[in-house]
């Protein structure tokens, strides 16, 4: 008898991870891992960006939860597929879990497939899920320190994207030292400013979308 | 050669979580597991209740990060004696680590310790670490939703504290709604709204804490 101990858990799951981008890439779909601490503002995010983008794209959305199906019913309510993962406990999504995930989808009636992540500023960054971008949000609410105090994650992400913007008058957050920190630690970040609530920088982040399902 | 493989990684936590449990309840030290997402304010918490306890209680904090020692730091001002755990980008504290903290701090010297946890509404809830009470804390920019969505770190709580209560004007956090769901988790945990740039709640909390210690 023979028992095989699975010693790097991360490459296995980056294999899985490989084979989801091949089915992304190559039904078109483009893929985005969106990540934060819980309420940062994901779920609101891709509400309001659902809502500008979906008459020009056909969106999608995984949503990873511990438990509930909160999120994906506020996303529903949008009349785009949404498949929820529940990770019963566990601290963040992988590639395996969106692989089943993703057998519920029709890939090849989707551009643009949005994957919310477990509230999470520390372990969603170490596991691939085959997507093609990855997004952080940090709110205002957090603190202009987050990024130096949780690198792995800002190092990984193609975008950071500050939200609750507009908290910011009557926060100590200073704008200037989140944006080096995280210049600093990923100088190739793209950052955007945005607000839900007045709807500040949406149109920016949309725009980069736009881009981005072209290419 | 014999390989012994550790199966059960929490009871071996847990052992050592026993140890430190009664090497604090020997020295007669109240040991408090402050727990909470990225940004609740943790740390502005611990500055305000330190001011307020100082003169009264002998007061030690240890502080957990992935790394940097900006926390620290910020405690160190108090004129307390804090010791740094940085996890190397662990996702929580453990037993063990606590373990190793608290060989550099005269517990002897100490009534309250303060344990800060580092930022995860996940992960740190399964790890006991010695403490005799649990903390978690909820901002009001996080949203009501949170202990619904991550329970298990509510229903291991002795205490909430609903931070950043200066929000609530013109958020929509519903404060019945988190409360109600949060005593649903867990009938007993005991709740204070709180905000450190009002000062609203902290004297209850504080006095909360005194007849802890007093016990």
């Amino acid at each position: 008898m023979e028992i095989k101990v699975l010693t790097n858990v991360l490459k296995a799951n980056d294999n899985i991870a490989r084979d989801n981008n091949t089915d992304f890439t190559t039904n078109q779909v483009l893929a985005i891992n969106l990540m934060s601490s819980p309420g940062s503002g994901k779920t609101t995010l891709l509400e309001n960006t659902i809502t500008l983008l979906q008459a020009d794209f056909r969106i999608g959305v995984i949503e990873g939860d511990l438990q509930t199906t909160i999120d994906a019913e506020r996303i529903q309510k949008l009349n785009i597929p949404v498949v929820q993962i529940n990770t019963a406990g566990g601290c963040h999504l992988d590639a395996n879990l969106v692989r089943n995930a993703v057998k519920n989808l029709a890939l090849n009636e989707i551009d643009l497939l949005f994957i919310e992540n477990v509230g999470n500023l520390v372990c969603p960054a170490e596991y691939q899920l085959g997507e093609h971008k990855r997004v952080v949000l940090l709110s205002i609410a957090e603190g202009d320190d987050k990024p130096i105090k949780y690198p792995a994650v800002f190092r990984n992400a193609d975008v950071l994207i500050i939200t609750k913007m507009d908290l910011l008058p009557n926060s100590d957050f200073e704008l200037a030292r989140a944006r080096q920190d995280a210049t600093q630690i990923n100088p190739a970040i793209e950052i955007f400013e945005i607000s839900c609530k007045t709807g500040r920088g949406l149109t920016a982040w949309c725009d980069w979308l736009r881009q981005q399902v072209k290419c």
